[in-house]
C-alpha cells in the first residue's frame, strides 16, 4: 500500500476493522519518511489513499487488486470469491499469502483464472522481492501480467512455474527458523546468539550474494564443483535436524551448472571482488565501520 | 591470516603444499586493498608474514595458534597433537573446523586442555563472527582466553557453553542450504531463483537484524508473542522438509523471553525504525539505489 503510493499510484483500501481508516493512514505516515528517503515518484502523495467502507466500493474501479488478509485458508477462499465477484472482468487479483497454494484458495471463485499469488516480504515498502505463481485454474496470462505489473511498480519478481508450499524464500527462511526453534527448545543456543550468528556472520554476505554463489566461492578457484567435493561429505554430518538430499551425480551437476549460469560469465575472482566490495559497503552501511574516510 | 596482519600482528604460517609461500602471499596481497579500505592498524604490513618450512618452526614462539587444515577428522586430530607437542606450554591452540566437536578432535593431544574451536566465516578478513567452544577435556580458562583474544583482535565472538555439531551459524545456514539442495533436486527452483529469493528478500534484513528479532517485528506491536500466535500454526505446514519442534508453552515462553532480552529495552517501534534505517542503507550500499542525494 505504502510502496504503491510512493510510486505515485492511486490506492483504494478496505479493511473490516472498525478503526481501519486511522490505522491504515498511520501505517502509511509511519513509512513515508523512509519512502521519501528512497525517492518518491512524481505526484506521489499520501492523499492518493482512499479508504472505503465496503469491499465492493474498494475494487469497483480497480486495475489491480492485492488481497492481504490474515493467513487463514477459509477466510482467503471466501474473500477471493467476493473480490472476484466485485472486481471488473479481466482485472488480475493477487493474494499476499505466505504459503497457501492458489489451487487451494481459488476453489470458491466464479473466475479463478485471474487469481494469482503475489507474495511480498515484510516490510513490503522496503524489501523488493515478490514471488508470483498461479494455481491449477489460473490463466498463464494472468501470471505474466502480474509479474510485469510488479516489475513496473519497482519490485524484484520471481515467477514460479510450479506451486510449492511456502514458495521459495519462505521455504528457505522457514528451514532456518525451524532449526533455530529446535536450538532454543533444546537449550543449544539463546535467541540472542542465534541472531548474532546471522548478523555478524552469513547475513552480511546474503544481502550481497545468495547462499548458492556464496558457497561456490568457498571452493576457491574450483568454484561450486570443488566446494561440493570438499563439503559434500558434511551433508552426512548431524549439522541440522533437516536430512539432506542424496548428492548424486544429477544433483551435483544441476548445482554446478546452476552456479555457472548464475555467474553469467563472471569468474570466481570477479565474484570474490564483487562480494568483498559489497560486504565492505554493508559493513559500513550497518554502522560496523566509521564513515568513509578518503585519507585511507 | 590477512585479518591478523591488518591488525598489526606478526603472523607465522606453515602449509605443507610445495608452493605454499607464494600462494599464501598471493592470498594476502589479494585481500590487502580491501583491508586497507577497512582501515589498517598502525604498523600493519604484509611484511609481517613469515612462512616457515616446518610446523615446528611456525609455532616455536607462538602466543596463539590457529589451525585451518582441510575438514578431515583424522587429519585434524593428528595435526592438533603435533601442534600441541611443538607449541610453548600454556599457549591456546584454536581449530577453524566448520563443525567437528573439539571432544572428537582432541583425543590424540598430550595436553587437550588448551585446544578450542575458533570457527571463522568466509572470507575471514571481512566477516566478524567467530564461534568459540571447547571440548570435554578443554579447560574453561582456555575458552575464555580465546574469546577475549578474538575480541581484542576485532572479531565478534559467540562463546558456546555446549558442543553442538555445526555450532550455531553453520547449523542455521546448513538448514537453508539443505532445503535449497532439495529444491534443486526436485526441480522446484533454480539456483538463480534461490539466490535471488534471498538477496532481494530476507537477506536484506539479515545484515541488519537476525531472524528472531526480524520475525518478532512481523507481529506488529504485539512482537514475538503475537507473531507466534499468528504464524505458529504454519509450523504444521509443509513449508520445508525440516520437521518443526512442538510449539509448546515452554518453547513459546523461551522465544518470547529471548526476544525481549535481545531487544534490550528497545520497543517494537524502535526496532522497526532501526531495521528500516539499516535496510535503506543496505539497499544503497548494495547498489539498489542511487548515491545519497541531499535534495531528497
Amino acid at each position: 500500500m505504502a510502496h504503491f503510493l510512493a510510486r505515485g499510484y492511486e490506492v483504494t483500501a478496505w479493511d473490516p476493522a472498525p478503526d481501519a481508516e486511522p490505522r491504515l493512514r498511520r501505517l502509511v505516515e509511519a513509512a513515508w519518511p523512509t519512502l521519501t528517503r528512497l525517492g518518491l515518484a512524481e505526484g506521489a502523495s499520501t492523499d492518493r489513499l482512499t479508504v472505503t467502507g465496503t469491499l465492493e466500493q474498494a475494487v469497483a474501479d480497480a486495475e489491480f487488486v492485492q488481497e492481504s488478509a490474515p493467513e487463514k485458508l477459509d477466510l482467503k477462499r471466501d474473500l477471493l470469491a467476493r473480490l472476484d465477484a466485485a472486481t471488473p472482468p479481466g482485472v488480475v487479483i493477487a493474494s499476499s499469502t505466505s504459503g497457501y497454494p492458489m489451487t487451494d484458495m481459488q476453489t470458491a471463485a466464479a473466475d479463478p483464472s485471474r487469481l494469482v499469488v503475489g507474495h511480498p516480504f515484510n516490510p513490503p515498502y522496503l524489501i523488493p522481492l515478490v514471488e508470483v505463481v498461479g494455481g491449477e485454474r489460473t490463466d498463464a496470462a494472468a501470471v505474466a501480467w502480474a509479474s510485469r505489473f510488479y516489475e513496473v511498480a519497482g519490485k524484484s519478481v520471481i515467477t514460479m512455474d510450479n506451486e510449492v508450499p511456502g514458495f521459495i524464500a519462505n521455504r528457505l527462511q522457514e528451514a532456518l527458523w525451524r532449526e533455530a526453534l529446535h536450538m532454543v527448545a533444546s537449550g543449544e543456543a539463546t535467541v540472542r546468539d542465534i541472531d548474532l550468528s546471522i548478523t555478524e556472520g552469513p547475513g552480511l554476505r546474503w544481502a550481497v550474494m545468495g547462499p548458492m554463489l556464496t558457497f561456490a566461492l568457498a571452493g576457491g578457484e574450483g568454484g561450486m564443483a570443488h566446494m561440493l567435493d570438499h563439503f559434500g561429505p558434511s551433508l552426512k554430518s548431524p549439522w541440522t535436524r533437516l536430512a539432506a538430499p542424496e548428492l548424486d551425480k544429477e544433483l551435483y551437476d544441476a548445482v554446478v551448472a546452476g552456479c555457472d549460469e548464475a555467474a553469467d560469465g563472471r569468474s570466481i575472482a570477479d565474484l570474490v571482488a564483487e562480494r568483498d566490495r559489497g560486504v565492505v559497503e554493508v559493513l559500513r552501511a550497518t554502522g560496523r565501520l566509521g564513515p568513509e574516510d578518503d585519507s585511507r
